[in-house]
């Protein structure tokens, strides 16, 4: 019962691949960048790259699988770590050119070891900006949206 | 007194910008990719590029900065459409490379009019993962998660 639904899905799966294929726009290096998001807590992961083939692994096997760029091999988070990424969703953006990936994250995304690798990398030190005539009590920028 | 506060956190972030930029490692093209994040819902609405001077305008007018490597020129997100994004903190990743700016987004992210470039181009296909052991009633891909 279960291979007959796994195949059923897959069929399906496999010939929608040719049709999510020519909808994407991978780039010169023949690669999409993928945002990664908790699905439950909406936590930004972490930015990763899929070509075709990772893209085509993580549509039909319920893992992310990812291009590495600096070592020129595909990998499925967490295969080394144990931190898996299993998949919930997959969305293109209006340009075809970028995905968004929902995901259940099992522990740290980031190889240094925090959830997110945001956490790791940290702030940058940011004007904060506000729609005009929005001026919250001691913003220090309370003039930055004035222009738009 | 306002003006005093603007030139000081002025002073203070135009130091910093040579710290961040030499934290940030650009691409080929000169470019960064950023994740925007509506900073109250977590939607990620969008995915951008950065250059250097983008990256400056965005940490220190409190308006987000594109570099569209469409058109070859920057963009201020907003100016044109009305729907600004107003700055409330800007992250680097683990790697600098992929930055992540969660704002205030003014009606639609996307030039299609949806709220997301995600909700405009749309799911695709995905087998669904879960961890070992997780068998969600009615799910068609439990076994997914095995070989995690």
């Amino acid at each position: 019962m279960n291979n007959s639904t796994d195949n059923s899905i897959g069929n399906s799966t496999d010939r929608s691949i040719s049709a999510v294929l020519a909808r994407a726009t991978f780039d010169a290096n023949g690669l999409l960048p993928a945002i990664i998001q908790q699905w439950d807590s909406h936590e930004v992961l972490m930015l990763g790259y899929m070509d075709a083939e990772a893209l085509r692994r993580t549509l039909t096997t319920g893992r992310v699988t990812f291009w590495s760029r600096s070592r020129g091999e595909y990998w499925r988070k967490g295969d080394t770590s144990g931190h898996a990424q299993y998949v919930r969703s997959v969305d293109l953006d209006c340009d075809g050119d970028a995905l968004l990936v929902r995901v259940d994250q099992v522990g740290a995304a980031c190889h240094t070891g925090t959830r997110t690798c945001f956490e790791a990398g940290g702030p940058l030190p940011a004007v904060v900006g506000h729609r005009p005539g929005e001026h919250p009590a001691g913003s220090s920028a309370a003039g930055a949206g004035a222009a738009g």
